[in-house]
């Protein structure tokens, strides 16, 4: 949360504003918690900058419901109403498919995410929201369903000033690459270890 | 996010329902960040849970205001118009006291963290809220102007249901031992590095 001292100046040929509006590309991996909800916080400081916010999230099942939805809808709203804060769209890729690859069948969970990843692209290339979340966007790369390659491709050449975050865990290492912020997740110590279900406000 | 499989159930005398009514001890951990974006991100659900939301700032100057503060003040008060969502109270330790330690002498400092934890102690006696978010808390604590026994004793045993979210690096091993929820946030790549500087929306 420090403002932040830079360490070093590289010779990028970039003056310090340049560099300072570089749209960020951050990638929240790892096995703890907090992935999305680091995520979906960022969305809350963008949407109070009046930030275009874009969520997408490549997870669960389409009726899941999390309360950062609820809010951050209701947060759209409100800008809708009386000019506050941003637009903000939430949108769930596919119609209930499930991270857990339970529901429905595996290639029409690969469409969706294909199909998803396509508007993505398409929003990319129109400069439509200032900020994207990609929530939990690490599996269907994983899995194959969208190329790793046209991803990179896509967010190294998109244009304008737009910001970036995938989370979920395995990053896939190109991913990482070309990344400016990367944090991991580790798990220390979770409730779950010792026989305590999720509860409702915590979990989602 | 994964709603979460129980993998042992201990064998500790409670239901599962008294289980999973536990409050839990969060601790967000670790040099990376998200920290205390993912914390506030908790305090998002829990307001619409309709839970009572306190936030306690132990960090930076009382002047410094960042974009979670401006949107959860700003929930708070549509709970207070229209009954959506939880009250939100968000409080600054001290006047203008920086975590940093450059502003005012420690002296006054350590004062402002021990009147503050004084105050979060009479609340969790109190009952006052359903989560409590103690930001950057492990600073005051680390640097001795808040007892960590006394920390603990307080934690341990407060009454009814309400949820902690500590924040801050190098957490007390004490702290880590009574919590409930440990995540470590480790910093892979940083676009302060690279020699690019704090930006508005993502940093604050």
């Amino acid at each position: 949360m420090a403002k932040g001292q830079v360490e070093n100046v590289p010779d990028d040929g970039l003056t310090t504003k340049e560099r300072r509006e570089r749209p960020i590309t951050a990638v929240h991996t790892g096995p703890g918690k907090g992935k999305s909800t680091a995520a979906f916080g960022l969305a809350l400081r963008g949407w109070n900058q009046g930030w275009s916010i874009g969520v997408f999230q490549f997870v669960k099942s389409a009726k899941w419901r999390i309360g950062e939805q609820s809010v951050l809808e209701r947060l759209g709203q409100l800008h809708d109403e009386t000019g506050e804060g941003g637009p903000v769209e939430w949108h769930k890729m596919g119609s209930g498919w499930s991270w857990s690859r339970k529901a429905g069948t595996e290639d029409d969970h690969a469409a969706a995410a294909a199909e998803g990843w396509g508007e993505i692209k398409r929003r990319l290339a129109a400069q439509t929201h200032d900020l994207y979340v990609l929530d939990e966007f690490t599996y269907p790369v994983k899995w194959g369903w969208i190329d790793v390659d046209d991803v990179v491709d896509a967010l190294v050449n998109r244009p304008g000033r737009q910001h970036v975050v995938l989370t979920g865990r395995d990053a896939d290492p190109k991913l990482i690459e070309i990344a400016t912020l990367v944090t991991e997740m580790t798990k220390v110590k979770h409730p779950f270890d010792d026989g305590q279900k999720g509860q409702r406000g915590i979990e989602w």
